[in-house]
């Protein structure tokens, strides 16, 4: 009988351990895709109560207090904060087997220091005491705590990057905070919102947008002054992959359609969606940036939630269609098309993993190690079981010491711990195999293995500054 | 090395053991989704042999004889039951890993106190000890003898459920045999008897049934038919899961051409069906009925045999094509109707689970804990490794301590022990846990989480009279 | 701490190790499905390195290359052999997880007689030392080295099978090389070789090949010339299994289409499909002959590697459109044919696993043990993940114990270890149900179970010759 999450937690070999503790642990935190607001770094921000820096905006944990019973008032509704706290703490003990449960608890300890499970019992002593060590912290200090090294947010093309560059010029801030390119709303076409987007991104350049090229133009200058504000790579969100020939009669269709407020058919949209990509592949490669996609997620299932609620408040899916089979058409158009950036991958269908994997195969070359990636598990799948069903079907179909690892995809400044998380599942994996006698103990190169998937093949992929 | 199914049989460790024997082993059976047939327990039926309890109308065990070289006359033909319970052991040691390798022999423990593995060798002795066995046992003395509490039976609406209402007016029978709504043959317009089944339901009812909405008024009256007899739920079976608008016209057209008995188009069927299983689920959120829905079947696709044997002998198979992308918007149907009840919901196709688990999760809320279910792992998934992996997606995506749990969907008396076997595979899952020190070992806790799962939230969520 | 791949390697159990040890290693290998050319071995090829016999033509271990960061010369290019290995052997480490890994290793070990890992460091040294070891090696003393028993080679219909006819006229030759057919060329309508293919059918039969039903009389010429050459069985491979109506009129306008130069429609190319594959199968079944099907395979989806290349270097991937729906009905039509032979299923999408199962269920009959098999985990699958999945697929939903199990596959003479990994993986499985009291510990039950599932239910099933 192992102690609840001590310090060996998830590392039941004496070799997983040594990895862990001997090399992993120490390693700094590169997190090369997440969702923090650069503001709250900009200005340092403070937290009053755990309900404010745990609670608020994370639809994770929103999900499960909705299927634990909980009513909506405390979920994202008027009720007090310690309330909320204490209704979250009423559904932990059934969240066995959940990553929330094992996350919430590093985060407890980690920060706050606290060992003991929450529950609705301790709850309100708990609420307690971390609003007391809160006072001590805030956005940078937490971060500093984590040992991060350098963070991506997600920004959008338009966006001026004002807090970026105040980071950035701050001589007290040494963690590198980078914005990623993420063009979605001029990509996705068939979204409400695509004309009111396409004229503010006119506005912003100064440029008039009357085709898919102009947009194409209008989204490499920005490119460009992202990339003046130390910018290594964009992501493309996708409800689906899709694939149709870049075709420029068929993309301009759906364009005038759409800025006139009609929807396009699917075939045009994705015709249009398809040359956009593809554009912005090629200045990506130029770039030597890194591409990243996402997709397979059906978005807003819940009409009526979503009226009340608006967007990520915890009513999205894995989509079943997510479109894999395109991915390799589209690869191959970027290839063909002299833009094959590198790439992360990552499906939110688990399902595609392994489809995935050896499409990504077909696309590596050229002399750069790990040159396409399959993205760590993501959203739904970044539990123990996805981590590792992710690294042991990326390892039997491809090279696994050219992984470039862990990302949070989170909002919050208390998420690093899933680094350790995902580096805690990874020693154990390769501890089982050395284990097993299934890879050789060979301390100097596990080590290196190690390290290289924690750390230094982020590092050397995205051309991020080496600690 | 362990004894072959003694009485720690999948129980690996300590704690699972300490859940399995102290709390699951001993709790009531609510057997909430079945085939029995209630005449058998009206009757109280008895059985001559084991080959009539056990191999008659068994389509599980029909397919692994045909896949071990049985030939047909042995396993639905003429053969004297003596000669098919030969043919079939002489295939068990082959069976291996298979389900019905170890529900066969838990029944033959259990019941009739066999301790040896069944083979050719011992098959006529065993033949001859179960019949002298089965000579003390009817179909209420073997529900007694696993200690079932409630079962639903499946049925037509168009059953006057006139042995439920012998059953259930029977001072001697304890156990309630509460039957559920099926309104398949009413919804799967598509299928041949269409037309004949819609005139019998209006010969039952008293209605013309002109159109979609005739039907359903048909059905609702048949809903308050079957809740005067205590039915608490409806089970719908969907060889897809379809979503259409659910556009009156269409669905009009389509009840017309089928009346007609032209099979309509597979877009006005899905209106058709789409139209009226809204409708159903409305009536059942009002009545606070459990909902289910079953869905990713291939039926029948074996025409030869169709064609010698009829429906249910063993020709049934996943259906990649589940339409599990359409449960979504099905589902906001359901809500944005003022109609989305308590629901269970089961895919055939395992690849589905985790699009299930994260649709569902977008439909939870209200209050209720637990409101939408994913099923317990079903059919061709009810083994060992369908049962884990169901328990693990489900916990990795939603909240495990609301699980309902196990049923058997089975025609036989003596299928009660796959829900020893549900019980076991929890046990050592949780057990595993515990053990490695993912989850508190907090014997109160634990105890409530076993018998939530085992039993009282299926109690609870049903609203079944507690033991 | 186990040892680095020694004897017991896989085996974790005393049982494994007594099922491995005592039975499954010391049997002879049959491969009855590879790519081996017929020629090496009529002409007893020799090997100058282990570069031309390891690396030269194998695009599985280019892949992770190219992966890896290798440059192309060192590949496919020019670079000196030793270059080559040299660069392969650079890649190794970080290939921990990757099947290549163990079966490089095991090759080292059984051939070579090298117990270290091969890393850059050491990779000169093994050049050499295999370079010397290889001047005692010949084709046939390799098979013999693994006591090869029977081998099917795949051969186009067209082939004059001269090779074979070459080494089954040799008296020194005693390990049975058979042909096996494979007319993928006149099925694949799509592809652009066809219509110069048909021609070339046709002159070889000096048939007029006007019609789908002349192609299949001449493929049938063609069979019965492969029949008295020993041949067994037929594969047959497909992107996506297909199924139309097999309509005459709608076959026959493909097929003029075809022959014209012109791309069908693909709903007309697949009733051709679905016509000829139909028709063959029921010759084979008249044979006995045991009909592979091998789908759902992306080619060639790299444009300009593949101009450069072309096929078969390394650019292949899943296809997640696999139509493995359409294996159910095209079955039946076999069976309503009365053509439903013998027949081996693999997809390469490992999530058809269970629908798969399921689907071969409802074909199985007839009093022939095992009638319909699911092919043992193919290419992109037969890491030891996907054996012990297609195992456990299989066992749960079939019965394990008539699995005609493992084939290499492979191009080459040093690929036979695959059986040995299989052997392990089904060993290390077995012995874990039986440790953990799930099967009888009945050592002759079990000695006869993976002596079937190694070799004899093979040679049974096939009708090869026995040892």
């Amino acid at each position: 009988m192992r102690t609840f999450m001590d310090e060996d937690f998830l590392l039941s070999t004496p070799t997983a351990r040594q990895l862990y503790h001997g090399t992993a642990e120490k390693l700094p935190i590169i997190d090369y895709h997440c969702h923090i607001n650069p503001k709250e770094i900009a200005r340092d921000q403070k937290f009053e109560n755990i309900s404010q820096i745990w609670l608020q905006g994370d639809h994770y944990k929103w999900r499960v207090m909705r299927a634990g019973g909980i009513t909506e008032d405390k979920i994202t509704g008027d009720a007090p904060d310690r309330e909320k706290f204490r209704a979250f703490a009423s559904v932990m003990p059934k969240l066995m087997g959940n990553p929330i449960y094992h996350w919430s608890h590093l985060e407890l300890k980690r920060v706050f220091g606290i060992q003991e499970p929450l529950t609705l019992k301790n709850a309100d002593e708990i609420y307690d005491h971390c609003s007391e060590v809160l006072k001590g912290y805030s956005a940078r200090s937490l971060m500093r705590r984590f040992d991060v090294s350098v963070i991506c947010t997600t920004d959008d093309p338009i966006d001026g990057l004002q807090y970026h560059e105040q980071i950035q010029s701050d001589p007290e801030m040494e963690i590198q905070v980078l914005p990623a390119f993420r063009p979605d709303q001029a990509v996705n076409i068939e979204k409400p919102g695509f004309a009111a987007y396409i004229k503010n991104l006119s506005k912003v350049t100064g440029r008039k947008l009357n085709t898919p090229e102009d947009v194409v133009a209008a989204l490499q200058e920005r490119m460009d002054y992202f990339e003046a504000h130390g910018c290594l790579c964009a992501d493309h969100g996708l409800d689906y992959c899709m694939f149709e020939k870049p075709d420029k009669m068929a993309a301009n269709r759906a364009f005038s359609m759409a800025m006139e407020g009609r929807c396009p058919d699917r075939e045009w949209a994705d015709a249009y969606k398809t040359f956009v990509t593809i554009a912005c592949a090629k200045r990506y490669a130029q770039k030597n940036w890194v591409m990243q996609i996402h997709f397979g997620c059906l978005r807003n299932v819940n009409q009526i939630q979503f009226d009340r609620l608006g967007p990520d408040t915890g009513y999205d899916a894995v989509n079943s269609r997510s479109g894999v089979e395109h991915m390799a058409p589209l690869l191959n158009a970027f290839a063909e098309n002299e833009g094959l950036p590198k790439m992360i991958l990552y499906s939110l269908n688990p399902t595609d993993n392994t489809a995935l994997a050896t499409i990504m195969a077909c696309f590596q070359g050229g002399g750069t190690a790990g040159k396409i990636q399959q993205g760590s598990a993501w959203w739904f799948n970044d539990h123990r079981y996805g981590m590792r069903n992710q690294l042991t079907e990326l390892a039997a179909n491809g090279v696994l010491g050219c992984f470039v690892g862990m990302l949070t995809d989170s909002r919050s400044f208390l998420s690093y711990t899933r680094h350790e998380y995902f580096r805690r599942v990874l020693c154990e994996l390769v501890g089982e195999w050395v284990e097993r006698g299934q890879y050789p103990e060979d301390p100097e190169a596990l080590r290196k293995l190690i390290r290289d998937l924690s750390y230094q093949n982020t590092c050397d992929f995205f051309g991020f500054k080496n600690r």
